[in-house]
């Protein structure tokens, strides 16, 4: 519990955190999402603070996380995705008692990381802060600093109540001893993370009660400026260019050197043999199988992306693909338009949910790529929006590979001909019939807008680490052969 | 994998398979809820019968779930929990490769639990199957039984091949060794969860081929019938009165003897005395703060409901009652109007899904009651559906209760004139806006029958283990205070 403050004090801390509230309520209305992390020494305060900021608040639009270290499940996923996973819906608060910067800091002396390790996890937080910064979240970082005089002396007093003392562990004592260590940590990361888009605060917390009116009050401007911001539209735009730019700086080097070809020079005309056709599948489908078991064993995740036009076969191909496969070590994750919740935050939210465990294989049939294919065509998100996408996905998928994950990407190829001929046998059939729909009749007028589209996704993001596979798909047979053939000599090189 | 078959058996098979596919959609039209439980020995061949269930199926109607032994995480809550949330959407279909029937068999033998330990279980078990059937929920438990003999020669043929030995573990052969204390504890699975409305289907699976055919065509006949069931809708609307009527008879024990007061003989002129109140609010927070310790300290979860009128102070006092707490120890869970994951699910769904953890405290502002409130007035459910919701509320609460939760439930009552001075008190104040809307004005009108349903709350759901606290709420001072009291002396009996 804070020490009393004065009945003037306490009056002003009031006014504000009301004033805190009536922000609150316009930042729903104009739908921004903010991101506010608190970060700080043991025992400086971050619970009060919390409590001082949430007091007013509607409970409504606010949610608080507790990050300690990552738990057994956690740890099977890319370290970020359990953040990712926490990013408040567009007008929400996610408010973080601790944060990504736990594994950049805590975790940098706790686990004895290497400096290279601490370098990469600090280039993937960047990436993260900016991606959000540039869909619109405000990010708000604070960092309680306290002296380890004043940290020994509220451990003391921790200890001394009855009703506290157990909150005082070994390991706080341990950290508190080691205080120069995690003093050159924090600083490591403050001064590694203090960028334009997402800046630091950092709070003398050595006062406690002013602590909270300190924050509340910076709170409050920083909310205030993004509100008036958001008022002078017409600036807030240019700013957003001069975003996207900086991020196509950063990447362009991972796209690899030999172009892939454009869709108009892929050659249709492979066939499958038919008489062999169920021979080679059953053996494909058993060395794959084999290869699963690699996978799970080495704890390596597995991520296969089927993008293609509809009624490509992406269906069929992904049938045989798992046609051999133990159901319980894959997912076959269907994407479609996004639901409220998935609508409601940053694009790449739903995949990072999705992304399969350590040694699990996730299947994607169609997949983030919708952003600068569907999205883009119809208008779903800005110009902008979907150029940055491109560099956006690169990252993603960079800090997937880093982190262990294998990823193929297909492109299932058909021509114009091949899909009408293909809807009208869909039409006929019932137990098909759910596979098309008006939308596919419309999205096939659109055929030369998605064709110039679907170019520039597989120029753009055709990297080293997440390469594309073009798959010729008139001959249903050809494509499953195909892609199981390429599945399983990526995991041949990869194991 | 499995052994070959005939061509003419792979026929019938694939047959069978496109026929599921068209019951799928069927079932999607229809809205039914499909449970799928796959239950049996080791290396009875559970996943290539899923494998065979899914081959035709629409990914985006069905999940697949493995359960192994509870995780750290999912240990911190009551046991049925994890299976709660993974329901499935109403139309789709949840597929389990083992289930809540592994903690009644597998873990009985292995935990060695006490039969009474095994039959608490096995009553929470039944409870949640009826109220899922009761909901219009399939369920379709499947047991694929071997012989020893059978399980050994499986466990041998896997250790022979290089790419499936490490499936085999030290930890197989000893359940093969214990065969027949496993078949005893499956025996009495089944036995005491052979219901009529979720019945169980034992497969001999000593043919593994012949398995996936046998439990494909069961599947197929088992949905025809549904679908045929719901085209009779007449039958089915007085079996599930029966069924309203079964559960009544089950619970209406657990009601306590002295019944609460009903809302008109609530005497509201209680106040506090002004110049006491802030020094007796901080002596309750700061007993509520060590409370709060020896709660986490006990991991001993709390979940504190508050129900009342609209403007009766459930948010003032909430705001007092954790005003004094860490924000990392409570969340402030808000009902309103279900999202469209949530109305297209079992009630319940979501309350399971944000139960405490074990030593910390939800508290819940609107909860489950809104079932026999506002959806029983608006309509949104039907007469059968809130009526069986007492019970249902009651072993919900029963649940919980037997896992170690404390349960608070408070209803604020204010009278009519009261709560019109609030509203227009709100609408003058603009950090309280936010909290007045329309649908505020329209329930107002309908006070008369909101007190009709209040009263049959209170009466039916006020049980020993989670009754119901009614709080006069004309002064506000007095309404917070009394709050903080109650929970605090109900903390005290049960710490």
């Amino acid at each position: 519990m804070e020490k009393d403050a004065t009945t003037d004090e306490k009056a002003k801390l009031a006014d504000l955190q009301k004033k805190l509230a009536v922000y609150q309520q316009n930042i729903k209305k104009n739908k921004i999402p903010v991101i506010i992390i608190l970060e700080g020494w043991g025992a400086s305060g971050k619970g009060s603070v919390i409590s001082g900021i949430i007091k007013e608040l509607d409970p409504r639009g606010f949610k608080v996380y507790t990050t300690g270290e990552a738990n057994e499940e956690e740890k099977k996923f890319p370290l970020l995705r359990r953040f990712w996973t926490k990013i408040p819906l567009y007008g929400n608060i996610s408010i973080f008692d601790r944060s990504w910067y736990r594994d950049v800091s805590i975790s940098a002396v706790e686990d004895g990381l290497s400096e290279k390790e601490v370098n990469h996890r600090l280039r993937d937080i960047s990436v993260m802060e900016k991606m959000l910064t540039d869909d619109g979240y405000l990010i708000i970082k604070i960092f309680l600093n306290i002296t380890k005089k004043e940290q020994k002396k509220r451990f003391t007093e921790l200890e001394q109540n009855k009703s506290t003392e157990w909150r005082v562990t070994a390991n706080d004592w341990r950290h508190h001893r080691m205080f120069d260590a995690y003093k050159s940590a924090f600083q490591n990361m403050i001064k590694n993370t203090d960028t334009g888009s997402a800046p630091w605060l950092v709070i003398d917390a050595n006062n406690s009660h002013s602590t909270i009116y300190k924050t509340v009050s910076e709170l409050c401007k920083i909310l205030k400026n993004k509100l008036d911001e958001l008022q002078r539209g017409a600036e807030a735009e240019t700013s957003e260019e001069n975003k996207a730019k900086e991020l196509v700086a950063r990447t362009g080097d991972d796209i690899k050197k030999n172009p892939i070809l454009p869709l108009c020079e892929i050659d249709l005309s492979p066939a499958a043999e038919n008489n062999l056709y169920k021979e080679r599948l059953k053996k494909l489908q058993r060395r794959l199988f084999e290869l699963h078991n690699e996978i799970y064993l080495r704890r390596r995740p597995l991520i296969i992306v089927f993008e293609g036009w509809d009624a490509a076969g992406k269906g069929g191909a992904i049938k045989r693909l798992v046609g051999g496969l133990d159901p319980r070590g894959y997912e076959v994750i269907p994407i479609s338009a996004p639901n409220n919740e998935e609508r409601g935050r940053h694009y790449l939210w739903r995949f990072w949910s999705s992304l399969p465990k350590n040694g699990h294989i996730a299947i994607f049939d169609r997949s983030w790529y919708g952003r600068v294919m569907v999205e883009r065509i119809e208008g779903f998100c800005s110009e902008q929006q979907w150029k940055r996408a491109f560099e956006e996905i690169n990252y993603f998928e960079r800090e997937l590979h880093d982190r262990g994950t294998i990823q193929v990407k297909f492109w299932i190829h058909i021509s114009p001909d091949e899909q009408l001929k293909r809807f009208n046998e869909r039409l006929a059939k019932p137990e098909k019939n759910w596979k098309i729909t008006e939308e596919d009749w419309r999205n096939r007028e659109k055929w030369p807008q998605y064709e110039t589209a679907v170019n520039d996704m597989l120029k753009y993001t055709n990297t080293a680490y997440a390469p594309w596979i073009i798959i010729p798909g008139n001959d249903k047979k050809y494509a499953r052969l195909s892609v199981l053939e390429n599945v399983i000599s990526q995991l041949e090189n990869e194991l």
